[in-house]
């Protein structure tokens, strides 16, 4: 059994109005939201999901999803609480007030992003993806589409889907072969073949809206000549209700490894009716909206999985006595026990990084239609949907590991999260995806100048850290400053390489070292913040512990990985 | 579905004949079995086991054990493979002369250790803790147990399990309760709860053999208090064979992540009759001699998960096409991608590293007895299977990430490598007892002696491969001689910690950093026999870019833990 879920409220206050050195939700909003409103918020969906959403988590796993005569069924319990979830507002929180949302800002959304996947990732996938669909349509589709589709899936009425994949069609966009049809009326007839299509279908809600990356008649070879459809499970009717059964139809489901609450199903469009989403041959420019929010939602995803299992182990580690621990009195847990204690910091410490990472970030899209700060976001977002995936793997590894023996059988619930995690940094486009955008677009493209903004950013810190007099201030400064050397000789070194097989060789290493580095930048920023406080409390002497512990065992990884990247391939 | 599996009869030939230098198996035989024949031994059981025990990986982790009537049934094949096992020769191919076994060297040990571990996980585990309890029994028992017991065990009539944790007594065996009365015949009854017993019931053979650590009345608290026990599932008759059934049943069977063939039990012990194995008192010098040899086979095992792994991520890169590759003619597959040719060599860069230390330390264990080498063999031990079982993980989830959306899908099958994987480093002795074992007894207790021996041998390689003028070797010196510096700074550290918590804090760390250079010492004593050859073919060349990719990627690691190590607990 998944432990009880308690949300991390206090780490998002701090995030929310003193981490940064600002009320960051009332900076983007104008003073609308402020850190307190956001807090409360998020511990509005703390409770919601605590009560609601996590005690599914293990019904999802061990029955997971089912197909039946053609329809996919999902556990007892899920339809009650996707309908909870749309009546308390959970899924217009995440719509912009251009579609018809709360217009919440993006650090705020980073937190209930990762509570959904905290309390039930697999059931948050659902809320993802309509989150991303919405993001899109937003983004590109006419007013028709707007009023039809956008406005139910901001109710929460229906759900979105994302078919980009297809068999000989994952990572290379290019090759998908579904083909669009134009009819007579305006509509087009949608046939071919999609894979690994999450949430693709399910009983949670009335209507399924599939967007559809297809090929037009004498479209282009290649990306140029893909399209964009809105593809409803149900066509609606003149009212908008939905109506006859289109053609399209689930296959298959697949078996999987982890996420079994999570439908992954095979969808046969046999001339569907579809409806174009922008223009004809434009599909990847409302896609990339989609997928880039997916991606963010990914690194939430990777926060909220971490979390849940970093807390199972906090748990077991607190209630389970094992023989005598060095240096503490009789009777105490093996939480204290050195190496255990060492696994728990190792977990809370990245996590936390993570955490910071995804509020950052969500701010940082905010203010980029306003300051300038654009670029650096849309930097950010390979590297937290890279980064934290990979490191919520091991996190998760590190929590079955807390648990000893009974980590690996399945009733303690902690192997679920490990199953669970694996998928995160494959979909939404793999590690090696998002390492080849962070150093063709966004590093080897503008000649390192948005790395060096972050550099310098990171020496800002640097430099206040040295003015604090306290040693794990001046051990984090020494630490960020060798580890900013070190990134600025790695992009030295892609630089050199140019867009040839020695940077493409070392890009997923080069993006770990991004990350890793972004991570002691955040944990900089908190000690900063933390010794603001006039008598700090017990939180925030935890807070300095964490930081220091990621300074000595995450962040001198930085300079292995540098070593990395120097050597280019290895031929 | 599990691949094919292909043993690696190559790179054993080049490890048994030419890696190290001379001839291992010739040498520790006296020339009784040359690297010749142990190249033939291991292509022997290699065919074996791709024809009998792989085709039932996939079957014996879909189907599982089951507990009917209070009897373990595996699945369907088990049998008969287990029946031609034992007829093949292959139990007492691992026992030694004094037994009534083959005797065949540590080095060729361990090379069937990896084949049978990599065709079938879950069968192996049969093989392992037989052959642990036959290494126990050969070294503890008396002449009659010998007879009964023993002699049953090498013929594989028998097999062995394995009985120390209970529910409150996993890692503090001090803490056993199980109970052994003294009963006028000479026999003992015994009482008690044993968990997580491997193999403890099955159908494969005619009797099983439980070696138990137990309590007597009276005695010490704590480890001094424990004497062993065989307690036979069926009492031999006067003959000798099965007879009435004893007083031990199976309780319960674990579901668990992985290892699904292998029948994880709970075992209830009610006054059931047992044999005493060595003096009162003395249970932990038997056991022990058990746990080394079920440690050491974790080594292989985590070497034959990971081939098994690696295969298959081949097969399916070698196989699958998707989008152009950089620099690369059309339609090559996408083992020429860059990033995932970077996943490829760092799976079979560390494969090769701990298939070499796996005979290596076997080797050394048959030089032990004579020049004096088993200070070295013993502080290896918990190396080889702390950072063979951790590295193991990583390396299988490489190997589900080469397959991109398909490794999640349970049915491509390398996803069972990844569960099965991931408990190595917990059972026989989690990676943090490991690590205890080897900072403790073996490093701070000999104030380093033993480290520097093992340093002052990979000096002597370094200064060998100097003198070679080649660029992989020069290179490999550099990064060699560096992480040996920084071994040294981190070995200086810890024993400056001394039996502290800064020490304990830090001794995965500091286990991790001695397997990673160990490894790198395996790729640099590889490189310079294979330059020693006057035409160096293809296999080669590319031992050489595992040893380049090795030096490049993962020794760089040591650099990063050494500072971990020296800043001790982070409190």
């Amino acid at each position: 059994m998944a432990s009880d879920y308690v949300p991390p409220v206090d780490d998002y206050r701090f995030l929310f109005g003193e981490a940064f050195g600002v009320d960051l939700p009332a900076r983007s909003t104008g003073g609308a939201f402020t850190a307190e409103d956001a807090t409360e918020i998020v511990a509005g969906a703390g409770e919601f999901a605590a009560s609601v959403l996590a005690p599914l988590e293990t019904i999802g796993d061990r029955e997971g999803a089912r197909l039946e005569d053609g329809q996919v069924r999902l556990p007892a319990g899920f339809t009650e609480a996707y309908q909870a979830f749309v009546e308390a507002g959970w899924v217009s929180a995440e719509a912009p007030e251009s579609a018809g949302g709360d217009g919440l800002p993006g650090s705020i959304r980073a937190g209930l992003g990762e509570i959904w996947n905290a309390s039930n990732a697999a059931f948050a996938l659902c809320w993802l993806l309509t989150a991303g669909q919405i993001h899109a349509l937003d983004a590109v589709a006419s007013d028709e589409i707007r009023e039809t589709y956008l406005t139910r899936l901001v109710s929460g009425e229906w759900t979105g889907t994302m078919n980009l994949t297809e068999p000989d069609a994952g990572t290379d966009l290019g090759a998908i072969r579904t083909i669009a049809t134009p009819r007579p009326d305006g509509s087009w007839g949608v046939s071919g073949q999609k894979i690994f299509i999450t949430w693709g279908d399910h009983d949670v809600a009335e209507n399924i809206v599939h967007l559809v990356l297809a090929r037009t008649p004498d479209a282009p070879a290649g990306a140029k000549g893909l399209s964009l459809f809105v593809v409803p499970k149900f066509l609606p009717d003149t009212s908008g209700a939905p109506g006859e059964r289109n053609a399209v139809t689930t296959v298959a489901l697949e078996h999987k490894l982890g996420i079994h609450g999570s439908p992954t199903c095979v969808l046969a469009y046999e001339d569907a009716t579809g409806y174009l989403v922008g223009e004809v041959g434009g599909g990847l420019a409302g896609m990339f909206v989609m997928m880039n929010s997916a991606r963010a939602g990914m690194g939430f995803q990777a926060t909220g999985i971490s979390d849940r299992a970093y807390q199972q182990a906090v748990a077991y580690a607190g209630d389970r006595r094992q023989g005598a621990v060095l240096d503490r009195p009789a009777g105490a847990p093996i939480a204290e026990h050195p190496d255990v204690r060492r696994l728990l910091l190792s977990m809370q410490s990245r996590l936390f990084a993570m955490r910071a990472l995804g509020v950052y970030v969500g701010d940082l899209f905010d203010r980029a239609a306003t300051d300038g700060t654009g670029a650096l976001a849309e930097f950010f977002v390979p590297i937290l949907k890279g980064w934290a995936t990979e490191d919520a793997v091991a996190l998760t590894s590190d929590a079955i590991q807390v648990h000893g023996g009974m980590g690996f059988i399945e009733e303690t619930g902690v192997a679920q999260h490990y199953r669970d995690a694996r998928i995160m940094p494959i979909y939404e486009g793999t590690t090696a995806i998002q390492s080849n955008d962070l150093i063709g677009r966004k590093v080897i493209r503008d000649g390192g100048a948005t790395a060096e903004t972050l550099f310098a950013l990171i020496g800002e810190n640097v430099e206040t850290l040295r003015g604090l007099e306290h040693e794990v201030a001046a051990r984090t400064a020494d630490r960020l400053e060798r580890a900013v050397d070190a990134a600025r000789r790695a992009t030295a070194s892609l630089l050199g390489f140019g867009m040839t097989r020695n940077a493409y060789g070392v890009s997923v290493p080069y993006l770990m070292l991004l990350g890793t580095l972004a991570g002691g930048w955040m944990h900089g920023l908190a000690v900063a913040a933390v010794l603001a406080h006039a008598t700090p409390d017990a939180a925030d002497a935890a807070r300095l512990v964490s930081a220091d512990f990621y300074g000595a065992h995450h962040l001198p990884r930085v300079h292995m990985l540098a070593e990395t990247v120097a050597a280019g391939e290895v031929a």
